[in-house]
């Protein structure tokens, strides 16, 4: 019972790493974070906690720029997060200046990856409260990519996930309604209405939707499902 | 229960920061600090301990700049608080030095969560006991902000926000209260009689009240209160 | 019971080193990797979780290069394999450029062993939860190797060999059917339908099988096995 | 009940620093001391310890200069102590050396509480065990200051306070006694017969005043006290 | 019963080092080894594990050089094992460069106990779960000479003598049939049939023996021992 | 039960430092040492322990100098004496030749004590267990000095002090039989038989007595003891 | 219970430094080692283990030169031995060449000595789990001196003296039985028959002694004491 509180990530007698699934935990309380990746776009959606009343509309957003073909969320700790993403922004720079190239999304997937994975094996450091989702657009061939990494340092790519609060469900409905071309509206729909998305094109690179557009996704959501009701519930009356 | 005493901040099995929490805990055992926003002024205001008899009234303030168009409250240790202070200001003269620009109030925001969360993941160390709040105006646009930080340094932007003792019933206060235009009434009367204010407006930067100024908006307060009660027991009596 | 959670691999009193032992049941999780050398091509095959719905097809292989003439396959923790690859990687490009000769099998597999080594001995670090297997040519004589490395650094020389889930009977299964003719064909049939296979030979290097290839292969053992099955039930009939 | 015996200060589960409120506890058993601000002097007296018959009356003084405007009185470690002492010395110094200024009296309690704080934060040391009165006279203006530093690293500013043992009812009777004129006598009368006493002015620096001074002080002392009292029951008899 | 997983080798209340005793317990759990010293060879033979069907019979040698005239053998934890023969193999090679003479078997066995001993002493390590059998010819005088190291870092000369599991009775062996003349004879028939053998001379260096001649030496030692057990049993039938 | 084998000095809940405290059992557990300071002679003596019958009279002397005009005796662990005095002599030396001055009693007091105050705060070490006697006249006004260090660093002045075994009752012999003029006589008579006694003078330095002087001494006391025992004894037969 | 397995020699509540008390319970368990001072020569001696039958004759000697005039013989763990051996002999020689005079014998003793201390006050370190007896002529006087080292770091000068197994009774053999004059005599026969002896002369150093010649010397012992017991029993017959 006291084990968890030690120096180091070490291993359980069944071969577990139980700070990295501690950290995860940390995961699972944090907000979601969906992200789908259609033909020529990709999206990102993180859920806002709801606001306290005072707090400034102005505040920072959850979904942020790598560089400019690539964004990123995270569900879990606020504060790991930003030292990720630092981090990275920095590599990014670092990257175009040395190679003078841009990073391609799967290289920073790996930096980023290979920093998580790196606080889990030394002493003296806890793993990073922090899972990731990377979106971006390869700058040599324009394929866009959804990655995800979580606090062991495993990174994977998906057409469509989520990860933080109730990931298991988000992603159901994400495996029910994936469609290359509709990545706002699953976004929008899989999230609920308390959610910040942004819309990453090859040639716009990333926008952050207004509160209105989000609204008005909802509202043609919402049109269509009272719709698709009404035509089921038609003929149940004509019965 | 002897979990608390390890030289590391490492994660409980369900995601929890154990330290980060028990130094919130000496966050919400310290003097009470309160910040609100309004549209050309910001208002910081800090619970002062019933001073000892004998204690120099030409004591050191509690709200402080950290540079002309920012300044700084926190509730928690006063001794970490200076070890905080100090850095922030010497980031803010060597931005000055190597950019020519001053900081901005987020820059400088995310300079102090950023130490506050290195303070959580490194061994041999443990976190800030220290919540901020910080206020200014950005230097380029003159738009003002108010910022908190916490010990897991995580930042938020409010309208109005309090920390320490008795923030909860605070935060409260303010939400009923809230008016942009009203805020050094806002502070006092949140805060209780004994309080210390200050108040940064774009030109004039930070500006700490004379106790003789808090003692008349006391007093202006607690007349429109008498005036909204009588006006309330008037009709009552006419029954 | 609180004795695996230390930060140090040491001895227990009968001289066993559990931080090794428990990284083995780390790896013991792992998906299946099996490798069969023939007389003229390497093999190697790595089981495949079964995918998430939408889980990326072109997602990160599991069998990679360490150089032209090596590869490598790994059972256990996927963040902790790409750290091993990496410096192995690293070290083949630097031999290359000191020595002016490509390395050798046994020289990588020595140099992943001694890695995977000294995190059983050193303090500060946990070992690798992770087993290796190796193929490659050698550069001078063109002689085909399958080597195995595990958690303590021990390595070994094998015709055909299993690590991770089920290895066990994998390996019995290699016992039976190994022929230095069907590498191919004996790790798919080993693996089951879900696995990723790639062959190594002499002058093209490593080449990843379409899954349509795995399929031929699956599809001409099942027909094989039939008819195998409907000549021992002939017999059985006529009596 | 083992949890005091660790190698770094960390929060307990309420928010308390315990090796700093251990350390507070060497403080109260050590010898009190006293100061008082007055108009153009400052004073300080520390208990003696009822001294052994044959330790040496030239024995170290317990008052010190930090410089030729600023001294310091200790409650608990006197080993501590000299290694305060010796640091403040130093930079008193140092800063003279660079600055070409003198310091003033609130930087150098900065700088002492400062180092205070550090070694509540860093792993490896144990905060010092250790109050400090300081007292001195700002070298542009003149005005004197009395300060105090606790083992947390806090400092406050004060007309009159006590530390170390019995420092509460020394407290009491300091609030109910203070006046701005009569220093010397306060801090003799406060601190009983075994007391040593330093009176810093502007212009002459700090003088350790000599026994028969101080017995004078006492003598005075008692006899105005008998006339009170013999005022007192006067009219008693009368009645 | 905790006190095994500590990071360092301290003394227990009787004098001992427990971690060394338990390097030991791994040593008792490896392999054999048996090395015998003749008047003009020195022989030594490693257990060999009943290898698994498809490990590659040109698996890695339990027997190496470490210079032209001096070779090791191990009983204990292998990957232990390269990390000590590396270094003492670079050891010889830069004796040879500085010293430019090739180094004696004493100072190469005092260099390897050495490195033993250090890791014994010093703390975040643990000992080398090892014992080693040294073999070799004095450079200038030719004389063979046999040593053992041991996980305490002591080092003795011997006759003949064994190490690893069954050292025990095998050495008992050793002692009742040890001749200068029969090394390699000595060294099959107490290792039993699965053995790797080599033999050194002063000319020709180490040479490992053919499967065929450990075979052909066994059938020597079987057919003489049947004529003694025939010996025997003859005159018993007369009877 | 467990709490005083850790590796740092910290505070006990009630302000102790424990390893301190253990610390001076270890000096009460040590040969007594004694110091009389004489209005122009200092005189030290240490018990010495009932000499093994073979052990050297040769041996090493218990009274040291650590420069021409200082010498030093201890109680404790003779072991860590010898780091002290080597630091000190060091010192000694070192301040000669960079101030071109010998340093003073007080001067090398507060560096011996500055060590051992060092040991008591830093972690990874444990603190001396040693108290120290220094005496010695000041080089520049010839005044003799007597001092007494502890574990913790703290140092104080003495006219007569002891330290070590049955120091408390030989310090209440002290305190009765004090005189400036007869510092020998008095060393030796707390002392009992078997001690070794140095006296210092301003002029001679350190000189060693030679254990006729000794006995000379004593029988010298028990002269008058006898003469004084007889004197009261007459009258008394008298009666 | 477990107090004794932690990483740093720290005091027990009496004053006790445990591991170095364990240190010498590792002593105790090691070979006796004898020590005798003659007016010319001095004599050491050594248990030899009743060696393994096949264990080399030619095997490492325990009496050691650390210079031409100097030599050493241990009890305790022989791997921790020869480290202090080695740091000694590199001191003698380094000696040598920096002063350009051999070290005396007592400068050894302390080097050695304060090696020993030092392991038992810094952390991260075990005590050396040895006892030395130091034999030697001074370089310059030619006088002979034998001194013993301990784990804790003290040293003393003998006349004879012993250390290790059956130490208490050898002593006292020694107490009853020591000449100047028959140093090799007392050492044989103290030390019971297998013993290992050498013998130091000013002008020739040390020379070990032949088998023979040891036996030579018992059988000259035996033959005295049979002459002593027969003229013992001689008078008791006539009775």
């Amino acid at each position: 019972m006291a084990r968890y509180d030690r120096a180091i990530t070490v291993f359980s007698p069944d071969g577990h790493l139980f700070q990295v699934e501690y950290a995860l935990e940390a995961v699972r309380k944090g907000n979601a974070a969906v992200g789908v990746r259609g033909t020529d776009t990709v999206v990102l959606g993180v859920e806002k906690k709801s606001a306290a009343k005072l707090q400034d509309s102005r505040s920072v957003r959850k979904i942020v720029n790598l560089d400019n073909h690539i964004a990123l969320a995270c569900a879990g700790l606020k504060a790991d997060a930003r030292v990720l993403i630092n981090r990275a922004r920095i590599e990014c720079q670092s990257h175009r200046l040395t190679v003078e190239d841009p990073v391609t999304v799967e290289y920073i997937t790996r930096y980023i990856a290979g920093l998580q994975q790196k606080y889990t094996q030394s002493g003296g450091v806890r793993p990073f409260g922090l899972s990731t989702l990377i979106i971006g657009f390869d700058p040599y061939t324009g394929v866009p990519s959804l990655y995800q990494t979580d606090p062991s340092g495993t990174f994977s790519a998906w057409k469509a996930n989520a990860t933080g609060r109730n990931s298991n469900s988000i992603r159901e409905f994400l495996e029910k309604n994936y469609k290359e071309t509709h990545g706002q509206e699953t976004v929008v729909e899989s999230g609920g209405k308390n959610i910040e998305v942004a819309v990453m094109t090859k040639d716009q690179g990333l926008r952050q939707l207004e509160e209105a557009e989000i609204d008005a996704i909802v509202a043609e959501i919402e049109a269509e499902k009272a719709a698709a009701e009404a035509a089921k519930k038609g003929p149940a009356r004509d019965a």
